[in-house]
């Protein structure tokens, strides 16, 4: 453990987003999500919930501000506008670290598979939830 | 995730605990215990408890019957029958899993370090609590 | 070995099996099939038979219910309706762990080479039968 | 698999045997040994009796006949004149390959543990009997 | 060395082709061929005769019955009905093995290469002779 | 880069300090120092003073209080009372992170190097004052 | 430290650029720039600014004069015309060591990407001012 | 060093020598080709020139003689008919080894690059004069 | 192959040779010796005479003359004066290459066991005949 | 190639003399020297002279003036105060480089290769002249 960073943040995951840089993404997935198969790099945090890795993450990584969005759900399969409880859990967490204005986008089911395989990491955590998955986009340490 | 397993048994715990065999240990610690520069294979669970690592731990494997002690916690520096609030809990955990009689042992701090440099594996927990470290000796799996 | 888990699940075996995710497929094939020139992940189980290795997975692992077939055998070369004996061990496997109405489906030679490539792992095995081969979809757990 | 050759040598344990020379060990040993903690080379073999590997063991490598003793099983803890039923059939296993005169030497518990860890490769099996433990000393191989 | 094993079949190559399974390729090449720079796994035999190699390889390995060809040599580059001396040794150990009626299929030199990059290994020999090449295809092990 | 933790932190020396325990050393070294040559874990921040190096790592890492001692310099060589310059930046250092009663205690130069070669990681700095090498020992993280 | 070689160039750095050929380009990139997803090869010199970097590179390192372009700077993205502090500074250095007519190219933002991914090397700096990152040709080294 | 063998064949040299075969070739080059970022295998032989390099690979290996060009240069870029003073030389040492007929093609720049890149091996020596680069291609060892 | 350079050493072997220097030694062992597990580096040349091997070696290397003894046989167990069929040949192969007075001296079985597991290099042949074992060490390469 | 960078100073050897520090040894030794199985670390210079190769290191890296002696001989054997004619030539170069007062202190044959074994590194180099050896202790590289 560290003073001032979330101890949720392992050695592995800490040098991730350390090594990341303005636009890699990175996806905290849900227990069921085949993250071993689809992970360029992978880093399990069994055991926790998506939305705590997500708020810790975002306690030390800015998200992008160069593209109109920079967080992404999946869409409930078969209902793109249906909502899931986790969803304004997800969007909670962003606007206390990116403001009230930070837009949780979405993406089809296979789209978002695709976009988990292109990222520079995934975080396999235990969540239980449905549709317990997001991908964040890094944006740029500024001064 | 399995079916009839417990969720905290990570992939590589659970092939850490398949593969060892009688009288082999294995120390669940706490989040400040120097894991990683005492472990022969060392398995991370950030942000759990050890008593819940523990207590699934302990859901397959069956403690060592061939000793007089098979389960050790560490000692207060200085005052070797003190008791901390996690010592009832980690008795508690023994008692649900190898019976009410099962003696919870104890280990001078320098002798904890090196049982566990010696155990087959380390599990470095997420634990914040005081002296929340075990080691446990597996046993014989009857038919 | 360990409580409460079927001993033919070895340790690299519980791995693969616990990392695995919704969607994932698993090969178990006969003695003869090219396993090592085919698998991502080669697990061997020398000299056990396909039907003991499907039943011990399928006591760990469930099945995927969002698509409309998560197993399949290898169809008889030549004459694709044919029955073989093994095809009903493996349908009653099945039915004891998914239910008796889950349906295995069946595959050409060569196509079931190519999803067996596809998969996250094969296990090879000892079976001697005749067409002892068939690849399961893992579903998702719930609690 | 390959004709004209047990099929529960798998690829690893024949490669093994291959590459051992005269007065090599090798250690078959029961489900809840810890082969993994002390073995210099390991071969698994889930699922299997002690009696079936060694039986294939035997059935291509020679015993050492330079020495009084070749093989070695453990002795009953407490008790070290005892017997167990599976002594008996590793003496017949014995006496089909290598002579009925051929005697199996026994070894007190730590005694078997060190030389197991010597050996040039252990191969753990699925052997659930107690005291299903074996040690073979590789002999010359004469035209 | 191990009884009951032609002592040709090296570690590493009986490893290989007990790995090996239906319909799996193996080439044994002579000591000009390319075969480094070529091959998926490659096994080393300097020194020895191909024919002596594919002696010891069909001693434990079966050929594919399933097909119309499972043996082949390179054809003599620009008189493809051309004759050499190693063709007939190469005939006369097939029938040995296969049976009389055993055909020795033949590849222009080109088809032969990529045959060869394909195979699940290539053995390297020390075969001085020309056209010292023949590419063999695992067969089913029937009990 | 991440917010809110010193940039000067790389990759792998963030790493190092959130895997390092209660305990554990490491050692800050000058551009002559033979790091490479001793470190167990070597991280080079080659072209950084020493004392920025020391002030990132103090900004996430608490000093043990468990023990009389937990920050060393070495002692200039045949005049063990000496002072240099560095040795105040970092006594001003360790004031603002620890408080100001926290003291710098020294080491012969050999038995310096003992003590980092037994360390859990070397940092190789670009320092060029003259004895510019501290080791700190990690203490407990509290809530 | 080296004796006339200038010490920012650290032990990979050196490495890399005495293993470059006639042809081969380095990217010197900023603190937020993705360097570990797009790198072949990556030297990190965290802390450090991208001007002191190149000039240190240049030290030792001559640039293309086959090709008319052998160093480029990023375009401001939406202002390809725009100047920024560090450009100065950037054709400065580029004077010094190769010139005064020697001329610092530009590449769209999408461009200077793909080009720093085909690179020998990328060099990861701490530089932290807007469109800190630079590529550079390396030269023939004549007599 | 070896008796009868060229010292300047290092041990990685001759094993790569020794491991290729017909029709493989080997590229000889200067100081400041791109070996590095070009070669399958890299063998590095600083500081000699090439055709000390080219003189002692072909006194231990034949040129291909079934086909009409074994060995080339780089054609002097813009002047295709030019020579250069190394060419004579390549051309000295390969009547030394091969017979005065041996014919020294030559490759425009690019189509050298391409032809070195699919080579089984680059030999990167310190050769500073222009155009100091070759390409051999392996013949057949004869009786 | 290589031209002027005996077939039978293979590209490890002839590595190995050109790597070792003054006073090294290589063991040259028969197919029953233990030489995986005794190996520092291990090189097999299955099927081979020792005979062979040892005549291909000394074809290249020098034996040392600064030391009384440089090659060295096993002595018959129980019988150090006895003489074996080999030992005449590999007293014939010594004066081939190193002239008619060099002496075959002779190590008790174990004293030859502990000189050739500190050896450089052990080569496994498929020598049958027994004693067929001989330990040579390298002289210095002179002009 | 650099510049400004004696060529004969490979990658490997770059950074090697780089990455040591203050007090660490580096051996030069001849082509018969055992160096490949006496180093820590090895680097290879094929066919360049020891004498060059010290020429160019002393070019980089200052000894250690903190010692008595900092730069040793190996003694003729049964004759220490025997001269040969490379001696001078280390002499010559060392006082180029150091100063001429710089002494060549010497050792006796197997001390020398007690701390040629101690030494961070060992060049290997193709010199064929007698005690064509010499051990140099890095120094302190000051502003």
């Amino acid at each position: 453990m560290l003073k001032n960073i979330d101890p949720l943040l392992s050695p592995d995951l800490l040098m991730v987003l350390r090594s990341m840089g303005h636009g890699d993404d990175i996806a905290i997935v849900d227990a069921n999500f085949p993250a071993a198969a689809m992970a360029r790099r992978l880093v399990r945090l069994d055991g926790l919930a998506a939305t705590d890795v997500t708020n810790a993450i975002l306690s030390v990584m800015p998200l992008d501000d160069f593209v109109p969005e920079a967080a992404w759900r999946m869409e409930v399969v078969g209902d793109p506008q249906a909502e899931q409880p986790i969803f304004d859990e997800f969007r909670a967490i962003l606007a206390r670290h990116e403001g009230s204005n930070f837009r949780l986008a979405s993406l089809e089911r296979f789209a978002f598979y695709e976009q988990a395989k292109a990222a520079y990491a995934i975080v396999s955590t235990g969540e239980r939830r449905l549709y317990g998955n997001i991908i964040l986009k890094k944006g740029v340490v500024r001064d």
